[in-house]
């Protein structure tokens, strides 16, 4: 593990400026409420100083990169690429009040500087933006029905995600599958919308958009199992995350479930976390020292790379040369494999 | 003041056992988070067992109730009053977070079954619920954009409404014209969509929908100032809610604004609000005769009735008949005049 995360690939890369000026110009509200938009998005400090530590806007950037692949233009993929990382970032707000998340990327998260109450309105606004960039766009009416069907189920697949994993919190009997169907849709849902979007808006039929979302959605599956790892065995470092491991948030992760299915891993993660105090520096490495000996990460990496086939598969019926193929291959990789 | 509330005139209720199975219809969701819909419908109780509390459905029975008047069909403006009804439920279940209410209509708010957090999901929810009816309806294309941006602006300003409202409780220098702004926005929007939903899916031009929604807002802010005297002045059998009076709630209402104006009623008010426990009831009494004495009932219903007279002003102007026109003052009447 090194202390550098992974570049992305160009590709993902090379529409950003585009995409944080669009996305500016979605958030055209000069009070309070469109200054706690812009913290949000990571374009201004507490103070309303400018800054630029926005997100990796990977969902934008795979839906602009899908649209090209297909034959699209950007300008016409650009609502939806927008779109969509105004409804991540809602989900961000509505989760991080949620779970009392005290940092996003080293930055106090929203809630801690507005208060939960105005918190909410951030996100509800956040979502209502989303909506309205692409309603109000020039793209055909018909396209324009079409990502918005796009967006409304894989964000109302999100909430259903999202439900299920605050649910998960007060259980001590949830399966690998559950949890899978779960992450599923909290993670996999909208980064499939990204793949369907950006064939949609590039004029593909409904019926192949389709299997570009199916693909998504492995993707965002692998993604997720993947993080789910580092969040037992990444750097803290490289990651940014403000907590050092998921072990110490007692999160109910894929390899916590996975420990959970041999005894001597379940009982010591059931001890764990029944303790009221945070475990210490030791208890978590004698952890994760017996989750190594019993394979568990072995056992969540054979998950992600199950999903990876699966995307494959379908990869090979979707109506794309081999070369686009292989970019879409390799953007995968980056996002299952990237360390932050 | 009497005891039963107003009832609804027929043509705002003729359409009440189509819009709640069409409501029902677009919460097809059998697990936990559709159980938490249905009973912030008003179709559940806490246990799932079938009850009948919805509320009024105000809004979507004036957007068919307009789409008729505009000669629309009552089965193309079906999705435009879903949307809206689930969109008003929406933000009743964010605003009950934020304002930590612990009841609606003698019920427990739904936060208080399932928790913040997942209430936070159970509203966005019912967001998504709200594009996807619209989104997945069968209505000309080019009429769902029409409706989906109506509401879309109605709900960004709705929600730019309850951040203003919000952000007044840390202020004691709100003007009475700051907060016409905000109820304008808080209550007045949606009421505007749900008239320019009814004339744009009765194929009435922009042009002119946008005059319904002109009127619509000044109802609305009719209907919020009678609502804020109601709060003051009102019997609190009739209008079911569990305070009793809103100067026990320290709110900072028209009448209250109104009050603030003149240095008696400003020093009553200052020191019932500066003190930390709740006010006797005999101290509110004292408050309410002064408020009287100072015709503070009177001044409020004179901005009711400007209101009222701005929303006459853009009914003339209205492509309708001289009885079409009838119709919409007499709705408006209910409207402002109900005591529930």
């Amino acid at each position: 593990m090194g202390t550098t995360p992974t570049p992305p690939p160009p590709n993902l890369t090379k529409h950003a400026k585009k995409i944080e000026d669009h996305l500016a110009a979605s958030i055209n509200n000069d009070n309070a409420l469109g200054a706690a938009c812009r913290y949000v998005m990571g374009w201004e400090d507490a103070n309303g100083k400018t800054t630029d530590q926005g997100g990796k806007r990977i969902r934008p950037a795979l839906c602009l990169y899908v649209s090209e692949l297909f034959g699209g233009s950007t300008a016409n993929a650009l609502p939806g690429a927008i779109s969509l990382e105004l409804i991540h970032n809602f989900s961000l707000v509505h989760d991080e009040i949620q779970d009392r998340d005290p940092e996003r990327h080293h930055r106090k998260t929203i809630w801690r500087l507005v208060g939960e109450a105005q918190a909410i309105n951030v996100g509800d606004y956040l979502y209502v933006l989303a909506q309205k960039v692409l309603i109000e766009s020039t793209i055909p009416a018909e396209q324009r029905i079409l990502a918005l069907a796009s967006l409304a189920n894989a964000t109302g697949d999100m909430i259903k995600g999202q439900w299920a994993d605050l649910s998960f919190e007060n259980r001590e009997d949830i399966t690998v599958d559950e949890y899978l169907e779960m992450i599923e849709f909290k993670t996999g849902a909208l980064i499939g919308a990204a793949v369907e979007c950006g064939a949609l808006l590039a004029g593909i039929p409904k019926s192949e958009a389709d299997l570009g979302r199916a693909w998504g959605r492995r993707i965002g599956l692998a993604f997720q199992a993947h993080d789910d790892i580092l969040g037992i065995w990444g750097d803290p470092n490289t990651t940014g995350k403000s907590n050092v491991n998921d072990l110490v948030r007692k999160k109910k992760s894929l390899p916590v479930l996975e420990a959970m299915k041999q005894s001597d891993t379940s009982a010591k993660i059931k001890s764990l976390y029944a303790s009221d105090k945070e475990p210490s520096g030791e208890e978590i490495l004698e952890t994760v020292n017996l989750m190594e000996k019993r394979n568990i990460r072995e056992i969540c990496e054979e998950h992600a790379e199950r999903f990876i086939k699966e995307a494959e598969e379908i990869l090979e019926v979707l109506p794309l040369g081999v070369e686009e193929r292989a970019r879409l291959r390799q953007i995968a990789n980056y996002l299952i494999k990237r360390n932050a």
